[in-house]
Order: structure tokens, then sequence, then C-alpha cells
């Protein structure tokens, strides 16, 4: 990966929390699951736009993260979007296994609060 | 709506925010688009989940803000999710008209970082 950080157009753009992140969302792409949802400051995203491995900050851990990294469920980023003010990112993927650490193929697959009406 | 505020089973799951929130990633409903990613409070989950009308916390104006009140762009809730480690909500809505703000269908429309390979 390029050493010289990330691109200064784009980092001139983003809306970061105090603590330097945006939000990520992971969407597969062709079937537009959620997958999981993270966090990215420049380093990570930068990562994520010149290797296409998704990366990811950890904020309980204060290190990076490439997704599948040890798991083997890889995420191969296909689009990467900015939204209107700049806070969250949109992940076009293709995700290799289950995208929850529980095993379930996206993290929103075990607790629904609400469902279809009868 | 209830008076009773958000059930304590519900907010029990929440990992929140030092602030008090959780991410929420608005969905659309059979086509899968990824429309927007808001905040939300217990207050506002528990108004979402009983009145099926998409409503968020904004932090910027420190108020709830029922999406579509002003602009009639509203979101029908079908489905609430809450993502394994409880601070990510996915919300699967049938939006009217534009999600985001700057009239575009969705909040990631405008500004793509990284596109597919050619």
């Amino acid at each position: 990966m390029s050493m010289a950080g990330l691109d200064p157009s784009i980092a001139n753009r983003l809306k970061r929390t105090p603590d330097g992140l945006v939000c990520a969302v992971a969407q597969q792409r062709g079937t537009g699951e959620v997958l999981m949802v993270a966090w990215m400051d420049d380093e990570a995203l930068h990562r994520t736009l010149t290797t296409r491995r998704a990366t990811y900050y950890s904020r309980s851990r204060q290190t990076y993260w490439v997704k599948g990294e040890t798991s083997g469920n890889t995420q191969q980023v296909h689009e990467v979007r900015l939204d209107c003010d700049g806070d969250t990112l949109l992940l076009v993927v293709d995700q290799v296994g289950a995208a929850c650490h529980t095993g379930t193929r996206t993290c929103f697959d075990s607790d629904v609060l609400l469902s279809e009406q009868d």
C-alpha cells in the first residue's frame, strides 16, 4: 500500500467523530444484504481503498483490523461511497463466509426487535 | 404511543455511545438499497417500534426527528433488527421519495470514492 496516506481531497470531505472515526456499513454486492457496521479512521480507509480488502479500526482494541485476516472471512471491496454529510461510508463487498464473529451470515440475523405486521 | 418508554428487555441489550445513542441503518425493503444512517436514543427507538414511523435523534439539533415529517419523505418501518454487539440497528423500511435531504434517493448517491475495477 501507499505510504502517503489518505488522499487529502478525500480526507477533507470526512466529518469524523471526536476520536477521528467515520462509520462504515458493509453491504453484500448483488444481494444487498447489510452485513455489518464498523469504524474507520483515515488510515483504515486509505488501506481499504488501496488494497480493496476491508480494513477497519477497532475502538475496543485500538488497532487496525483486516476483516477475515484470522477467520478467512474476508471482504473484497468493489465500491466505496461517502454519504451526504461525510460521516458514513458504504462499502459494497464480496463477503466470504460469515460476516459476523458469531458465525451468522450478517450481524443482524439473530435479534429481531420488530417484524412485519400480521 | 405508549408513555411507558422502551421495553426494558430491549433497553438492556443496547450498547450506547457515551451520549446514549445507537447507530441506525435504514434499508429499502425489497431492493436492499442502503438509504441513510442516523442515530437513535432509547426514546427514538421506542417511538419507532410503537409507531412504525422511523424516528431519529438529531445530534446537531438535540431533538427527535420523525423522518419525512416536514418533507413528506417518510419511512414506514417493516422490520427492526439489532446487531450482535447491540450498538447498531437495521431498519427495513418503505421510503417515500428521496431519503436524502439533498434530494437524491439515498445519502450515498453522490460521492463515489472507489468504483469497480476496469
